[in-house]
């Protein structure tokens, strides 16, 4: 393979980025054990040698020699696309970086910190009051980030770009623009016409983790996961995926012992996530451009796995007979009852409880009470009954208790606001490249059916994950798949699955 | 608890200590998840993780602020002991850290690095020419090694120093001339009489993984060792120790599926590292005095756990009722067979394989050809055959191959000549320290007859463990005994134990 990286003042860089890589390696490996397999008391120093290295790591971006030679690259003119990546990803983390004065990073952990604490009791008690001057401070913290790292139309916008580069509040409300015309009206004839179910008795079976292990690893056999060479399948109390590199991906599920699709759909989920990691292109192992490119892409690459794939009729045919193997109560049922169950349809209250339909209403909710948030003038106080107003209209359930309304979620407690849209891109833009990747490789559900998913990994591997993080998002799906996001596609999407 | 660290230079100096605290603390997850976790091909991205973190850390121990901090905190009067540990281990790990040049460093990283792959198809082949030129070069780094440290005696002192410090060839000399005058005349004695047996039926008896798992978890619940809360068990392919601070311990062992009591064994053994580092001065977190102070004193704790309480009768006997219910061939042997099956003592070719009393000429053997390597004109073509005759003067049997002869060991390989002597330290203290607790719990054996292992656990706590590093090993056991390293007390337990 041809080497890319050519230009002088780039090997430069890259050789001292080794080191902020090697950090991040050590993050990322500290980070999953914490979840995986530390004993209890070890947070202490865990905890301690974290923020050491987040410190170091912040310092060794911010040297003035390795700034030097970011300012340097950004002159250049001769470079070529990786190594335009390469600046592009530097020039942006060190903004970031140093948008924030050391005393407001302090002021941001002291506080997140507190909150979190404040918002695990105040759920446990469904004491909003105990939340609330915490919630208060969260929002005024997230103004001033926003003044700190600027904008041009909106301090929403400056939030939004911090998890998804480029994304501005525009685009968020035009992609739910497009689902309050067009996708509410589906999930009302979706409700009204009582074909797909609300709930199915499959949710009550309960199961024994080993049944359910040996499930999950024949999925991730017939994934071509690499379990032991390069990739791990562990235990965690919320599945997620972690990369130490290119070649060293993992992966967690969860056991509850009943609702077995919970604990297959999840593995497939995070699978999505894995398979982005391993198909990166291998000449930029320690460069920062190796790995995804930004929440919304990441999560379009589970929810293909996990909604578009992982709840089809083919995928539900071809994992049956395993079902079938090691769940005693599966003779009870058909393919197709497990298809169903895979897809019902049901509001809830609670956000990750949401089946693939009603998901999006949920984060459609956060996302106008972020905005509120961040540009008007709005207290902690007035959200719940805004909250509450907002899931009536839109699912037309309204919570009884706050811990099924605004206190459900962990996220503003950690002081992340404008996360949640992520979620719906990565959504719409799984359904959006399914109908591109039929236009390639037409029998797509055939393929599904005989297991065959090598075609598909590669599809997505040469339009997107080969890429890694050399392109901004919007322009990495402008050069997939010819265009930007739209909403339509997971309209129609819905419309053919349940209609 | 008072506040142990009152000096202002001292203060400054921990607050910068952190930093490296921080990196060698993820230099041990990322190598404990090497051994237990890491799919095969992560290694490449995790070796030069763990390359980048040594030399960060390296700069930061020798960052001119921090060395003169150090500098400044050695001519300082008024410091406590635990002051002065602090800079007695920074001090010495500044001049370890300085004395050999970048380029040296490269040279033996590069030359253990492949000498290690020569060693391997060596062994694997038998064939000793093709690590033999590697030995050479590695015989002439150590010669170097040893002149950029600098001794007062003989070269071979300051490799010895490099794992056991302050520890010199005399002091090594001294307890080998006890172990050849005293315990050879023993174990031909022992050899002789046959009432130690040199094989047991047990060495063959077959067994499932997890029935030795539940015994192996039954023994370190009995010795209170914090699984879940401050420690782990696991499973690796060398057992092994490792600390990421003191509230998070590890430990590992095997199974290899026959020979039980080599997984009972070095659990024990791993046990006994562990306890070391769980028992540390918690106002010690973040500093260099905390953990064990040397290789010598760390295997004086595993080997007593192992050989003094694992080998005894009361332990055998304690552990005979789970080993039978666990152990379907239990049924055949009685307690009496497992403490003779413990007990086996049986000249072999093998180091690792050896029993308690032939062992330590294993590493005497090992200690007359490295002090000739380093101090002497040798070349490695002449070590094979004084390997042979040492090991046919000292235990009667001659190699018949290299890979039961000189080619048995990675140390060398490694370029870790002068760590040998260690194993032998740890062993001849552990019988020292025995019969030192004997005076303050003279019901030693029946408190290991009973579980009650609180008492021992506190003496060694007291006497040993919650120093840390402050003390120079052969300082703390003045402190902890009131008498130097002593030879004859091992030779009086196995005289004691086997006649």
């Amino acid at each position: 393979m041809e080497e890319v990286f050519q230009n002088e003042t780039i090997k430069q860089i890259l050789a001292k980025y080794r080191r902020i890589w090697a950090i991040g390696h050590a993050q990322s490996v500290l980070g999953w054990d914490l979840e995986v397999n530390m004993p209890k008391e070890g947070i202490l120093e865990r905890s301690v040698a974290q923020g050491e290295l987040s410190v170091l790591s912040h310092e060794l971006l911010l040297h003035p020699e390795f700034v030097n030679l970011v300012e340097k690259a950004k002159g250049l003119e001769n470079l070529n696309e990786y190594e335009r990546g390469i600046v592009r990803v530097l020039d942006r983390s060190i903004r970031i970086a140093r948008a924030f004065p050391p005393e407001f990073i302090r002021e941001v952990s002291e506080t997140t910190s507190l909150a979190t604490k404040a918002w695990e009791e105040a759920k446990a008690k469904d004491d909003f009051s105990k939340f609330e001057p915490w919630l208060d401070k969260i929002i005024s913290l997230a103004k001033r980030a926003a003044e700190y790292l600027g904008y041009e139309e909106e301090p929403y916008d400056a939030l939004l770009d911090l998890y998804e580069e480029g994304l501005r509040t525009r685009d968020v409300e035009k992609m739910f623009e497009v689902l309050e015309k067009k996708l509410k009206p589906l999930l009302d004839k979706i409700l009204e016409e009582g074909k797909v179910p609300r709930e199915h008795p499959l949710e009550k079976e309960k199961y024994e983790r080993e049944w359910m292990e040996r499930v999950n690893l024949w999925i991730l056999q017939k994934f071509g996961f690499p379990l032991g060479t390069r990739a791990r399948l562990d235990v965690s109390a919320h599945p997620f995926t972690t990369e130490f590199g290119i070649r060293d991906v993992r992966i967690t599920t969860r056991y509850e012992g009943y609702d077995f699709r919970r604990t297959i759909l999840s593995t497939v989920h995070e699978f999505g996530h894995a398979l982005y990691e391993l198909q990166q292109d291998e000449r930029f192992m320690f460069t920062p451009i190796a790995g995804g490119v930004s929440l919304g892409i990441h999560e379009s690459q589970s929810r293909f796995w996990e909604n578009i794939i992982g709840r089809s009729k083919e995928f539900v045919e071809l994992i049956y007979p395993v079902l079938k193997e090691n769940l005693p109560f599966m003779s009870n049922y058909t393919p197709e009852d497990v298809y169903l169950y895979f897809n019902i349809v049901r509001p809830d209250f609670i956000r990750t409880e949401a089946d693939v339909v009603t998901y999006n209403f949920h984060i459609l909710l956060r996302f106008k009470l972020e905005r509120l948030m961040v540009s008007e003038e709005i207290k902690a106080k007035d959200l719940p009954e805004m909250w509450n107003d907002e899931m009536e209209r839109l699912l037309g359930i309204r919570p009884r208790k706050y811990s099924e309304g605004i206190l459900q979620d962990i996220h503003w407690a950690h002081g992340s606001i404008g996360y949640f849209p992520t979620y719906t891109i990565g959504t719409l833009l799984s359904a959006q490249l399914y109908y591109h990747i039929k236009k390639d490789i037409p029998d797509f559900e055939e393929k599904v059916a005989k297991a065959e998913f090598d075609p598909i990994k590669a599809w997505l591997r040469e339009k997107i994950h080969r890429w890694g993080s050399i392109y901004p998002p919007k322009e990495l799906l402008k050069k997939a798949i010819g265009e930007d996001m739209d909403a339509e596609y997971f309209v129609r999407w819905v419309k053919e699955k349940y209609l």
